[in-house]
């Protein structure tokens, strides 16, 4: 299968342009490069960090075989460089917010600071990465809000965007709040609880429904749960009804119904009200089909009685807003000398800060935040958010359990402003721009514009 | 990295449970089963299938290896059933339309018959690489279409969902008429022409930006092309002039200039006549950032002198219909005496066609195409569409090359109603449902109702 390749060199061809254009021009160069998204996607005020796990495998593990190395000499690539490339480790520093953390526009939530080709040519797999499993973690959050407790179960994988993006959206999710999900290699990958049911096609292959459920039923006697919604809903909760009674009398317990069509408000007042008269009061109602965190709090302020919610493509593609504008821009670079200079781009609208920085996070007594500051790395004006994740190549922290990333990531919801938590409409949490770090903007936009004849705005 | 490991797993857990409920109780049921796209996303009036390589492949190689047995076993499969899956192959028939095949609604694309266990098992794999192949392919097909004639470019590495998206996005849009890709991997696996320039990046880790033009251009004599927006357009455009000149002296010919921000028609118009007053016809002006069909039709209706685009997020996630809504349902199984019998589900508003079927395309005299109809596989009601690519588990068809599949597409797109290619709204391209299937619908609800109480919509 096509994954199988290696995949070092998923990498856009233009960073190996510049690298061997840097080979040969600024060798020693040292560069500073911050990973942060600059505008948010529609109806979201603040963004959950995931996809670090994979970054700092790829960079532990960065290096090119024999083979990439053709494949490169045929591109046009030069000798002495591809030399170079063949023992080429990755040697940086690496800087990120932990995963789970809450972030926001133009925060840094990873800054990499090491030789410029090693920076540069990782580019790609960084963005890549951080903007799948980010904007599916943050999808997945305010799925997990909606849901107020109930269960989120990931059934992402037939709409995900392939194999890999199944693979880190049942991750992301998990993280986010979900409780299992349909993909095996994910659940066995992460250790995340495998869930599912079964599908109309179950159903229909069998010449009765009944019969469908009892088969079902013998085969996974104490985790079954019956789709009803094939035929006729009513009816097939009647049978739903009639198989489970007959399972009780042999000691099992039907653990639940699933609803994939129709008005499941309605039908789930039904299905509830027919299982609590047959006795089944435990019996879990789980809604799937289309949902996302819109459907779901409708369902909730219509007081549907449903338990868990399997949800699919809307989270695993995040479809209301399938990619973040996750950017990669150098905020500092050796000169001759090398010593590092910070430096910014200003074309109009895109402007960027320049310097090595760090995230400061003020909360108030309660722990909850108030407010984040942009600044220099030892300005120290709040918690500092970016840690030391890798050092000279090597990763220097103890990544945290699947369990614990997820317990993170509550946290800080918890921590959020209520307005910031709302599914409609945008609440800006303030994030400042401190004033050294604002001097900085100021002294350099100065010295750009006099040496490029242009005229930056104002960050 | 996490796509390194095997990727059997790659399947809903409930497909394992329906698996091992077969196995106990219709363990020698065969089945037909459609997967089509039931509702088109918006402002598309026809899909462009790709995909059917990769799923050719998957069928191929289908195995579970002896640790993907232990995982199942965990999860509290049993052992027969494990044992069973051990030795399973693939063992069933494929008809498919061929890949760079226009598609309408609720029309099969692809049709797989063979043991009811194996044909269920496979059914999150073939959702997963139709939804993400198709949706990319039909979009770049959009782009393509709006480029009129100019050059389209892949550059999406960055913002696809993960590592395998990237890779089908560049095959798909390559498809669908894209002339290269930015994602060297792709560029090797499938023999795209890799292409690219440079970041603003690498403008500012250079002092200037003359400097950086002139170690680019020495690095890449003939393939030079020169981003100008990362500080002042107009004084980029000059300092790539003055730098073209002075490569222009020793035999080299600046190929483009990029431009990535800013009023893109305004700027191309700028760069066309600053380079042409300087003698540089022929350096091409390509365009970027953020760009989707859309746009690329505002700019050719305004008369942007762009010559090539490069078009990546947008494409690559498909941005503006992020998912298909392609499903995969069962159309008919055998009884227990081994018969094949239809079936359908009519549960309100999700209405399937049942029996094994056959999609035939009325053309013209001109060959466009007049109408299609969905029909019994032997109704003969025009040309099938639908082709046997695979038997008894074995591939049956040589798959064309890449560039054979783009000119297939380019074909196909040429024969329809130029109403149907239109980028806003949607044109009904005719479906009609054939006399004998509808005769089937009929038959069959009547049927299904009495067994099961209800009564079914029309489909």
């Amino acid at each position: 299968m096509l994954t199988r390749a290696p995949l070092n060199l998923l990498v856009d061809f233009y960073e190996f342009s510049m690298a061997e254009s840097y080979f040969r021009h600024r060798f020693k160069a040292q560069a500073t490069f911050d990973l942060f998204v600059r505008n948010m996607p529609p109806n979201r005020s603040y963004l959950l960090f995931a996809g670090l796990d994979e970054i700092l495998r790829y960079l532990k593990n960065f290096k090119f075989t024999q083979e990439d190395l053709v494949t490169l000499e045929r591109l046009g690539f030069g000798e002495e460089f591809l030399t170079y490339l063949g023992k080429m480790r990755f040697h940086g520093e690496v800087w990120a917010m932990p995963e789970g953390t809450v972030f926001f526009p133009n925060e840094p939530v990873l800054r990499i600071t090491g030789p410029l080709i090693e920076t540069q040519i990782v580019e790609s797999f960084l963005l890549n990465t951080v903007n799948l499993s980010t904007m599916v973690a943050t999808k997945a959050s305010r799925i997990v809000t909606a849901a107020a407790g109930r269960g989120v179960y990931d059934f992402s994988l037939r709409r995900t965007h392939g194999m890999d993006a199944s693979l880190k959206a049942a991750r992301s999710a998990y993280i986010a709040g979900c409780r299992g999900t349909s993909n095996v290699l994910a659940s066995k990958l992460y250790g995340i609880p495998a869930v599912g049911t079964m599908a109309h096609s179950y159903i229909m292959s069998f010449a009765k429904e009944k019969e469908a459920f009892r088969a079902f039923f013998e085969a996974f006697p104490d985790r079954c749960i019956l789709l009803v919604d094939t035929y006729d809903t009513e009816e097939g909760l009647r049978n739903a009804i009639k198989v489970a009674r007959e399972f009780r009398a042999k000691g099992h317990e039907l653990k639940g119904v699933r609803l994939d069509s129709g008005d499941i408000v309605a039908l789930s007042r039904t299905a509830r009200r027919m299982l609590d008269a047959a006795g089944f009061r435990k019996v879990r109602i789980l809604a799937s089909g289309d949902l996302d965190e819109y459907k779901i709090e409708r369902f909730l302020r219509e007081k549907a009685p449903i338990d868990d919610f399997g949800v699919g493509t809307k989270m695993g593609a995040s479809v209301d807003a399938p990619s973040l504008d996750v950017i990669y821009k150098i905020a500092e670079v050796t000169d001759t000398e090398g010593v590092f200079v910070p430096t910014m781009k200003f074309s109009k609208k895109k402007v960027t800060l320049p310097g090595r920085k760090q995230v400061f996070r003020v909360k108030d007594k309660s722990g909850s935040y108030v407010r984040d500051v942009i600044g220099l790395e030892d300005e120290g004006l709040g918690e500092p958010m970016l840690q030391m994740v890798m050092h000279a190549g090597e990763v220097i922290y103890a990544p945290p359990s699947l369990k614990e990333l997820q317990e993170r990531a509550q946290k800080n919801i918890a921590c959020l402003k209520t307005s910031c938590k709302r599914l409609h409409g945008v609440t800006d949490y303030p994030v400042a721009v401190s004033p050294g770090l604002n001097r900085m903007v100021r002294r350099l936009s100065l010295e750009l514009k006099k040496r490029h004849k242009t005229s930056p705005k104002k960050p």
